[in-house]
């Protein structure tokens, strides 16, 4: 991550730690390539090797303490006001810390809801709390959900900038792919060409390179499968691709949706056009419905309804989520109120989170129909951060 | 991971479950992209999403439970005996099937000692404890570091071939980064051409791009930096890198030493020479030290006494860790008692476990002089997988 935008999240983090009552969050992690905690990316340029504990106070002074190599990487940055390398461990010098600062109330990265805000695993976490219970501080610990989810979803402008970046790259993609695209082609053969098409423009993937994109390729195959397969681009079936850049750390996450029409045909079938129809309308009444204040899974249950009042299964999945570094970030979801969502739904939406819009339905014999736009949520509602695919793409 | 190493490793599990009197090992986990268990490599060929558990018994039976859309990649793999898939929450399958299996002891993923067996966060340990509290079952839970080291540690025949050919890509790079070096060139250029050279050969880094190679180019700037800057390759002082790239997702670290002779040189000066052989005679008595069953520690002591003995300070890391798909990976490592290194040095070796050996000096007003190797344990001793450095590398 670059220096700058470690400087603003350090910065926006101090605030936070006042709004939310905090006396110091810390995030103790080790072996970033291994198993870092999620947070590291928004606090050190490079990794970190050995044990790393890094202190932000409501006072606003802050404190870093790393294995000696890991040091001169943060001390450049200027970002903290003190980096402290060790050698032998780690323990010394933290409960030395500890002592001094004497905190009431000590936050760390853990939830059982959040997936983004549980970057302590089990073993730190035990190797913290007896740290703190040698001074009798291991009753101070409380979870950092919060805090973290603010850091991480109130966008500033220069994150915004970098995933607007990531779209207009995508769209550019997405062109290109319309124009090439032909009945006969395998679905691994068009995630391939999407692949290409990103690395001509020196971006990385935004997940996991397997299923980036992931192409639902009509019937059959196409339709259980993230990953692409053989199963080619078939004349009278609904084609949809899930795809995503990565530029400087941040990502965008798109999906379009592309009838195949058969040899007879000029355009879409009623059916198709019908299910098609109906994702245009749940995406832009779901981004109507939107206004800072509102629980996200009001969000969810307008889309939710148009697809059902249209005739088809409620998706299973949750309408939309954030974004950021990585293409699930955040923890308000706009989702329906589902065991595994956990306490997600009911978050509040605020003025700078990121959201994907992304309802789906199945056209019987056809396929997926879905799209996936994205939007930033306004003082007063939500702009579109995606061009909005308002017409289908019909593939000759 | 191909699905043939994962079909290996998983019946090693199921032998190891024996041999350390495990019932039942669970790795619990979500969201692999963020912050997702490192064992999940060894499950999974794709990533997963939600909540997902993967249980492998001691009466050989294995089960996995994962969200919907997780299912498909899983079920073909054709490893476990049973996917079952979910739309609203795992809470439901996860406690009837572990009801019916009833095991007495359940090994989890989390260590103090060991990051790479510490893959479980500690929300997601509070999930699993309140899950099987409600069914009596939460006093049951032990560590599996022990466990999840042999998994990681005792690599198979396939695992070895994968590294061995990624030494092999490493060693082409050295060989043409030596013929291509000059005085002069800055060492971010020489990380760049080492980067190039890489991808030209179409294999990933071993590690973070931004310090893989790190360059350490003699002296100021130079020795207090992995990663690359500025500094010149300069005459009269050392060069060294440290490199690997990943093959078929298993890795190579390595390090060479170069000196760049001074316009009147043919040879390195003495001092140069003296602490490069040090280091020869260092990374060559630790090999020869290696048996199974000794202490880790015990090999790292042979290394730093060649050192000491040579007149240098010691150095102030490891003598050697493990690798695989990770740098740094397993648990046991040719390392002091220092507490950064918890049980790791007390560990005992054993055959098919993979290291480097990388003991360092620093030659005042030259630079730093290391050697990284990579070896094989075998039955009686080791096997060099490298070919080791026995010469300085003269640049003219």
């Amino acid at each position: 991550m670059s220096a700058q935008i470690i400087k603003e999240k350090v910065e926006q983090a101090k605030q936070f730690l006042q709004e939310f009552d905090v006396d110091c969050w810390i995030t103790f992690a080790r072996e970033s390539q291994i198993n870092g905690d999620p947070m590291l990316a928004f606090l050190t340029p490079a990794g970190i090797t050995w044990h790393s504990a890094f202190m932000i106070n409501k006072d606003r002074s802050t404190h870093v303490i790393v294995g000696r190599y890991d040091v001169p990487a943060l001390d450049e940055m200027g970002v903290y006001d003190k980096v402290e390398g060790f050698v032998t461990g780690i323990k010394e010098k933290f409960i030395e810390y500890m002592k001094k600062k004497n905190p009431s109330k000590i936050a760390i990265n853990y939830s059982k809801g959040s997936e983004i805000c549980d970057g302590l695993t089990y073993g730190m976490f035990l190797t913290l709390y007896e740290m703190l219970a040698e001074i009798g501080m291991e009753d101070r610990l409380v979870s950092a959900e919060r805090l973290v989810s603010a850091i991480r979803e109130r966008k500033t402008p220069a994150e915004i900038s970098n995933m607007k970046e990531a779209i207009r790259i995508t769209e550019e993609i997405w062109d290109a792919t319309y124009k090439w695209l032909k009945p006969g082609i395998k679905s691994i053969e068009v995630a391939d060409f999407m692949k290409a098409e990103a690395a001509k423009r020196n971006v990385g993937l935004a997940w996991e390179p397997s299923v980036c994109p992931a192409v639902f390729a009509g019937l059959g195959e196409g339709e259980a499968h993230y990953a692409p397969g053989e199963k080619p681009v078939t004349r009278g079936e609904i084609l949809n691709m899930d795809f995503g850049v990565r530029y400087n750390n941040y990502v965008s996450d798109m999906q379009r949706t592309f009838y195949v029409l058969k040899e007879d045909e000029t355009e879409a079938p009623e059916d198709v056009q019908h299910g098609f129809n109906i994702i245009v309308k749940a995406v832009q009444d779901a981004k109507d419905s939107i206004q800072p204040g509102k629980e996200a899974c009001e969000v969810d249950a307008v889309a939710r309804q148009v697809v059902v009042d249209g005739g088809f299964e409620e998706f299973p999945h949750a309408l939309g989520h954030q974004l950021g570094i990585f293409s699930h970030d955040g923890t308000a979801l706009l989702g329906p109120k589902w065991e595994k969502y956990a306490e997600k739904p009911y978050q509040k939406l605020e003025e700078n989170m990121v959201f994907t819009i992304e309802p789906r339905c199945t056209v019987p014999n056809r396929g997926i129909a879905t799209i996936e736009e994205m939007i930033v949520i306004t003082k007063d509602g939500a702009e579109w951060l995606t061009t909005p695919q308002k017409e289908l793409f019909l593939i000759k």
